[in-house]
């Protein structure tokens, strides 16, 4: 019998309800005055929420930085805003680089579903409690993205959301190419590929695989890959990698040519696998490129007999660190 | 008999040369008036050299930005001064950024030996041809650094230089440690962590695994790698894979307690090499982690009879975009 003890098929399936509520939870918070720099700091889930942010606003005039660190850059000053994003809202890394936006006078609102960030911090948008971190990235993007969008920093069109919830909406093709993709891994290592442009989707799928289906996984990204990775196929084997490519319709034209020719020269060596994001809205196209992910690293730990939920070793680590 | 048919040996000898060298090469040039945003655009080598950049510069108030695409961020502006890096002057992502940057007024400067960016560029620091792009990394982040320095937004001191070039001419230790590891990697995958602080080192010893020695190599970061990569290891097999850890005096304590916890963690399944960064400066410390994989990456070519230089692949996906 496979093994999902904490059904994470079930909150996996509940991830379009919890993008929108995500959106929701925010209510009428914003942040004032000039802005001139956004930063996101947070680890794992979280961190691939600011990831996120920063391709959506891709257009913006305010730049965006990414911070997974104990400490915040030294140009963060009181024109920043700052999220800080932790689930559990105890994430060592988060709380340290919190303490360290708020000496700096940033302005600072918190993603937390509690703990010391959820006491800490005087601008909290609270998120449900109950969930792993990595199951939760609807709470974790969602919120800020709300926030940005009430203080006029991004704007979010209504139209945009309905696109990507109808397509997300559409759990059964996902389960599908998530279960196909699973099988097709089988024992190999999954290397994903992405442009830079959805760069964040192949980091997401890597940590997912890493996660989920307590396997190897790595990423890298078009075009960079075609001026290093690429050369390293020479002597891979297709027996114990499998490449992935996500391809984005609205990807750059030598981009989509570079990935053909490189799936052209690596088909020589080894099968490659491919997925498309949908829709026509960035947003729509970035979470329905990620979503696949989630349904293919839990089919694939079920086909090792692995429970997807509990991550032992990231508990054990913890236990050591204190 | 081992294969260095171009001589790799020696360009990669001859490194502290090229950085002392490369640092010289902007003569005065310099830029004046109002500077908020530093962008790097380069593909590869280059690109390493502004992620290098952006660790350096971390106390500035100034931020870096990398890029690696056939666009600039929008927020790119007239007080932007933007580094057109490409070793040929004619890597078509970097034209095209250097191009997007125009339109949006950046102050730019041009690093390159020639091609069509040493054509199209007003302000060129021009470095010697005849390299592999990945072994002229001196010439390709030194002059950034001079021009900065020139214009009074970087601060770099005689002493740091100078404990670097001399931490670097010590070249038998590199080698040796070099040597050595490629030894210990055989066939396996290695596995490259750094910390956030110094993590464009972990990158560059991925690349100059992928194209130098023609084999797979993947890099994480310390303490992101704590938070999902950590997982993966309970499936994989000490026999396809081996951890390499660069160590830094001067990493935060609690990223040395997770290295020190993790290499623990890991050892149980399998072997986990190391090797340390030298120097109280963190210039030196950037330039002798990176170095060691150099000697590492071209060991391990010969060991496995493969001539480091050439990389076909690369040439035949360049031939095959035209």
């Amino acid at each position: 019998m496979p093994i999902d003890n904490s059904n994470m098929l079930k909150v996996i399936e509940e991830f379009p309800q919890q993008c929108k509520t995500g959106l929701e939870l925010p209510k009428g918070m914003s942040v004032s005055g000039k802005i001139d720099k956004i930063v996101v700091a947070g680890m794992g889930g979280s961190a691939v929420g600011g990831d996120l942010l920063k391709l959506y606003m891709h257009d913006s005039k305010v730049p965006v930085f990414v911070v997974r660190d104990y400490k915040v850059p030294n140009f963060v000053d009181d024109k920043t805003l700052f999220f800080a994003v932790s689930y559990s809202g105890n994430t060592e890394e988060t709380l340290a680089a919190f303490g360290d936006a708020e000496r700096k006078k940033a302005r600072i609102v918190a993603v937390t579903s509690g703990g010391q960030l959820g006491t800490k911090a005087k601008k909290v948008v609270r998120i449900p409690t109950g969930l792993q971190p990595r199951a939760a990235l609807g709470y974790l993007f969602f919120p800020v993205l709300g926030v940005l969008q009430n203080s006029g920093i991004a704007d979010v069109k209504n139209e945009e959301i309905k696109e990507m919830l109808d397509i997300l909406s559409n759990l059964n093709e996902f389960k599908n190419i998530g279960e196909r993709i699973a099988k097709k891994i089988g024992t190999r290592t999954p290397l994903i590929y992405a442009s830079e442009a959805i760069g964040a989707v192949a980091y997401r799928w890597k940590t997912q695989f890493n996660e989920n289906s307590k396997i190897a996984a790595f990423h890298h990204l078009f075009s960079e890959m075609n001026h290093n990775e690429i050369v390293g196929f020479q002597t891979m084997s297709g027996e114990k990698f499998l490449p992935i490519f996500i391809r984005d319709n609205f990807d750059n034209e030598r981009i989509k040519k570079r990935m053909d020719i490189t799936k052209e020269i690596i088909s020589s060596k080894m099968e490659v696998e491919e997925v498309s994001t949908k829709g026509t809205y960035l947003l729509s196209r970035l979470f329905s490129g990620l979503y696949y992910a989630d349904f293919a690293s839990y089919y694939l730990a079920l086909a090792n007999k692995i429970d997807p939920t509990p991550v032992a070793v990231i508990e054990n680590l913890k236990k050591r660190l204190r």
